[in-house]
């Protein structure tokens, strides 16, 4: 019954062949092979445009290389209060922007609004050099509350964003989550949107370790390189990340990982939902179900060994109570959830609340 | 009529003069000579304790300094979201402490109070090293708003920083403002409630450049002396510093002249309080006084040459409304306002309403 | 005939066996998982001694998190001039330091003696804040010219620093190169002899992407996983790392490995210290070959598909002199070096020296 | 007796006049004053040009800030191995570049020549992004070793670097002292021999703190205000340096105090000269003399109350060998140097060598 993280299991089996058949021989380092040169062109051919891509092992090193190219360090980016890079990455934003501020809004919300982003400008001051200015903005796709920003309202934000002078950076951890949501192309939820750069992650959807920052705004991209090498993320043996991405992206293989991890979502959240006492948190659009559960089926679930993480009060819509007995819980299905580990987990609490 | 800004005054008499008497002779550098030594002193004595100061001529280094000295750059600070070293001091904090981050809290607040801070911990994770952990807090004495800290207020807000493992540092840029609100004694109002280190602004006040970084927890100095060299605010001629502060700080001059500043802005706000169309957003409890007025007298007053701010729409009581034709602007009084200039503005406010 | 270097081949069989194994099944992420825990036991098993290990994908990485513990931004760091840290991680060392300074000595030389140390101390100031004081030594090993630090001269060395108070980093990317060599043990080699933190690479001699920094001096590891998470070297998934190390230390595995490229260098230096006009620029002991050759010979062999590098020529001993035709390039053998393409090599330099 | 430094005094007379003239009145802050505006004119006027000149507390926020505007942090910085920026300023240039390397050439030598930057090119690699490559120049003026860039190795000079694709920055600590040796212009030995951005002292010439950072170049000013400001260096009451920039400029009054200085190390070294056991270790060109002398000499005129520096035994001409008993000491004359206290300084050697 694994629902803690979707980082918990190891690569899909096309991609570890992959991995093995690049394996063999003798290659030139530093991505200079050309299992680097065909996973480019393999984005190139997915994303339909001319991109610049580079890859690197984690996704704090995408997100934050991504956004050191974006930001001068006397600058700012916005995000929401729960991005992954504001909530989980430490302080890494500044160590690789070399000081920038992260500046949360939409506390609280599920997804940021052009409203949200209104707001700030509404209330900041652009007195240079003493106000710090924000240059770019940060959304995550699939959102922190396991939602979508669908594309309409994903080039609203984008032009709001290009507006106020931001560009905008993708956090792309579960975008292949939102991507198969949606009936729309990998280049229509991006650059077509308006997305400047997107951190497309592998690691979470198949790879065991493989992320790409794909820069759709080439000139963003100038000194990626340098940024990369001193932030010691120029891997040697490069063809560890290029086999990984063209076994990954190879026949749809990633899109199909992506729709069995959302289907598996999507049936733990109807199940949920018949039961009283437990309330989804927000709707259920890609590979995470937010819900609320009584404390006493909460501690019931992990003593039976179930794997899931409580998560922040705060982070549920406004007109949302709460009850003191109500814990807020945060369920994750990947490509290897199995039906057995989600029917076991509904049969717990069924007989947990059959039995109080 | 000059309410710009207490800084845009030159030195008072008395602090000159020292400076002046300074200036002759040979002497070390580097704040090794007796000007410097006889400030420490000085400083000791006003603060009747063992405490650590070092000289250096800008609030912004002062607070960035005294800051990069009490977090890792993997934590984090919180303040006002209206403080000058988060609203107004571009992005120096993250540069000076190598990039830990401000976290801004009690948004449109007057203070940040002790309900702020628990809300804040009861909503952040604390699971390392993924999620950065508070270690500073930072209050501004007088605070953003123009109020002062009370004693009881400002120990139980030390107090709780303390229970959350946070060291308290006090930008004390109007510190002498604040002081002579209160009938107690710099002690009281400093380490006796929990600062751990104050940065006493003479600049705004009567002195020409002179601030001071003053850790009564003197652990914290520990690595400060490398810390202000590195940054360039190691001053060769240190006498500079040493002989402001001394004059500053001689017979009581500093709180004569924070009174004067102080008296000048509660004769201002009692006037403008008697106006229709005029409201006060704060009480007035230092030297800065904070109105609504129609935007056509804020433009009539600016045509006649008065110098103020506008001020952020979102700094007031959350009860507040605000119309659409009001403006929040700031005054600021010094040590150097005269009765005319505010009998001057207070006219014309007269007139304009009379008018319109 | 590829003697370009020792990260251009992929991993070896039994690691990659290792890591396909540990890919399978639902794990904990961030390192929290059994391999990576079995992987730290095999290195205390390996080194006798009770140490802290963490394992990151690059050796820049590892090299520069190690520093970053063991001195202040305010500090120095002393190395060989051609010390990968200092010439070829591009200005990684002051990123992760925080701004602390590389300062290169024995220039030159092939390895650091005891001599460069205090030649370098006796013309430094030490007068704080002032002048940066050095606290830490990096040497490599095996080193910059291929050479081996042999215990004697490792615990001079060590002494020596530690007399100076500086602490002793090792980037060990070919350390089993230069452990094999000699008749003794990884513990003698290392926290027996001095040395502080232990970049052990396993990247060159057999893995894919796996580095260990190991902490002898435990003190010194205090902030690291702060450091590391920060830096975005985190990996997720961290099954990766310590199933390449468990198959790389197993069976003595990576000492094989290491023996064979060691083998390979000794047998093509031996050839081609036979030759007229090729003439050896250090005695080989580890698994690299410095030699000079004519420019025409060097270009030839290029042309014949052979890759190597052309090296920089001030690296060779003072009393060596170096003819305009001369170039000194770098031969660099590796666990998957085969005979047949040393042969190759060394009868297209004979079938060339005969013909010109 | 006091040779220890140019920064031991305070203003002259004319520079604190014009201060204590500024103090007066209300004005706006951050160099928007009209001193302000009037020295930044002054500069143009002295150097017949059209220039970006940003004041500044100290030399070392002039120097690092001017060099952050010249190189990326993954670049490097040529300067002498004495540099002050090298020596003498801890860390500052990596914590204002976000940690560009500082590259020492020179070691020993008087002056940067030709040479010395051809020798480090064709020793270095420069393959990006894993070699670091240099991008500035930083030569100081009057020298290291007190000697003077003459304009003709001057053009020399820059000229070679902009061919390798550096800057050329000058730390003009004691430019003035230089600028008195040569019968030229400011202009010729700054912009019109190829310097792109110079940090003009006047602290250590007859100011109390006050360095201008000048740009010739203006296309490198362009991040310099937010850089100064996120540095902590905008001083708030900007007349401070404005004020004492128009005192020491007005009427030559800079030129004579430097004239002065000289005159009174010339005058210094003719008798040091004469003396057997005492011997010049470079020509006297500004206002520094370096001599050797017995190591009982020098205790004799400490215990004297003399002040004055001991200084690097490796900074020597090559050519020059010194002997067990001889240090090298460094005697700085100023603006304020009086000829009683050479006299006597002078007859105290006199007298030892007659005893001794």
């Amino acid at each position: 019954m694994n629902f803690g993280s979707d980082n918990q299991t190891g690569a899909s089996r096309q991609v570890l062949e992959m991995l093995t058949e690049a394996n063999d021989g003798i290659t030139h380092g530093y991505g200079d092979d050309k299992w680097t040169g065909r996973a480019v062109d393999a984005l190139r051919d997915v994303f339909e445009c001319d991109l610049d891509a580079y890859f690197v092992p984690t996704g704090t090193a995408a997100n934050c290389l991504a956004l050191s190219c974006m930001v001068q360090p006397w600058e700012t980016i916005l995000c929401h209060s729960h991005a992954h890079i504001n909530a989980d990455e430490s302080t890494a934003p500044e160590q690789f922007t070399g000081g920038a501020r992260m500046l949360a809004i939409s506390k609280g919300a599920g997804k940021i609004t052009v409203e949200h982003l209104e707001q700030y400008f509404a209330n900041v001051g652009t007195h240079e050099p003493h106000n710090p200015i924000a240059r770019a903005l940060s959304i995550t796709q699939a959102s922190e509350a396991g939602l979508v920003y669908f594309i309409d309202e994903l080039t609203s934000l984008c032009t709001a964003a290009k507006e106020h002078g931001l560009s905008v950076h993708m956090d792309g951890a579960r975008f292949a989550n939102a991507l198969v949501t949606q009936k729309c192309s990998p280049a229509d939820l991006t650059w077509k949107a308006g997305v400047d750069v997107l951190c497309l992650g592998a690691t979470k959807c198949g790879a065991l370790c493989a992320e790409a920052v794909i820069f759709f705004n080439k000139e963003l991209a100038e000194t990626f390189v340098h940024r990369r090498k001193r932030a010691g993320h120029l891997v040697s043996k490069g063809r560890l990340f290029g086999a990984q991405f063209l076994g990954w992206l190879k026949d749809n293989h990633w899109l199909e990982l992506a729709a069995h991890a959302n289907a598996q979502a999507a049936k733990l959240a109807g199940k949920l939902a018949t039961f009283e006492g437990v309330r989804l948190v927000w709707p259920v659009q890609a590979n995470e179900v937010f819900v609320t559960m009584p404390k006493g089926l909460v501690t019931a679930l992990w003593d039976a060994g179930a794997e899931f993480y409580d998560w922040y009060p705060d982070v549920r819509p406004t007109e949302m109570t709460l009850g003191d007995d109500d814990m807020i819980v945060r369920l994750v299905t990947s490509f290897a959830s199995r039906d057995e580990e989600r029917v076991e987990f509904c049969e717990r609490i069924e007989d947990y609340l059959n039995k109080n």
